[in-house]
């Protein structure tokens, strides 16, 4: 199976496309989508959809795994993340392949072992998990490739990853008490 | 000139058209595109982008009137309105439409005098200025209406709504402190 993270952002859309199966899995490629911040909206999302679609023929990913952004970000953030999910969305519907969201949770939970992970531990992992001889470069594909590998093990792991989740929300509501 | 209004969701999304120009200004057509709770985000963004396509080739507008959600909003409403909103903004784009985002107190000062305005207002508003019989129906049409309308405005009445926003902001600002 090959899988085609999209880290959605319109200043800097991060892709990683990883396949194997189980624990042996390698990375194919890995780039940014950079729309300029200067340039209007609509264009910054045109370039995006056509970068995003030369992304997508070239890996010819089974599966797009996107980023699900529920918090952390403010409002304006999650509108342009939002507007670049929407896009990165559509796309893989017209391509006809199927999507799968994950939260950043999900993801630092699949990869790392704990919904609270910080960057340098999920870039340490993604390292150790296809056996890179460096950490991911540009740093903004990290969260991509991780993406990607999570969307690999959610099929066996996704009861353990969503107990992880469940637990980490319990804790955070309680600290919030 | 010809202005289709967005206020973009993915359960609801209100539709306005209204052309005309200066105070003559008059309702064209409206409605409300809906896609089903229960079906999958790739889906239903395909369905709006699909019924959003068909209104443009009805409507024919001049410019897209697209709603700037900034506040207001939990995240997770962000990014569904992002999600729509950037479908709305893509097709645009590529239907050669130009755009216009207009934030809702924008909206609200071009149409009432004042960013603060409520709904019931708002309505009032529309149904007095695009001489209608009874107010907007589906109420989802108002805010449409109302960006388009807003968009109509904008030309001659910039200065004046930057100068209500501005001052609606500092207001805000003041009693935050």
């Amino acid at each position: 199976m090959r899988v085609l993270g999209v880290d959605p952002g319109l200043t800097r859309c991060g892709i990683g496309v990883v396949s194997g199966s189980g624990s042996s899995l390698r990375l194919d490629d890995l780039g940014v989508i950079r729309t300029p911040k200067d340039a209007d909206i609509d264009q910054r999302l045109l370039a995006l959809e056509r970068e995003l679609a030369s992304w997508i023929e070239r890996a010819k990913p089974d599966v797009i795994a996107i980023e699900r952004v529920f918090s952390q970000l403010n409002v304006k953030t999650a509108m342009a993340t939002g507007q670049a999910a929407g896009v990165a969305i559509l796309l893989a519907a017209k391509s006809g392949i199927p999507i799968a969201l994950h939260t950043p949770s999900e993801v630092k939970a699949s990869v790392t072992g704990s919904g609270r992970a910080d960057k340098n531990q999920v870039a340490t992992m993604v390292k150790r998990i296809l056996q890179l001889k460096e950490m991911p470069r540009p740093v903004d594909t990290t969260d991509a490739l991780a993406l990607a590998i999570c969307h690999h093990w959610r099929g066996a792991g996704e009861a353990r990853i969503k107990a992880a989740v469940i637990k980490e929300r319990a804790r955070e509501k309680a600290a919030r008490k």
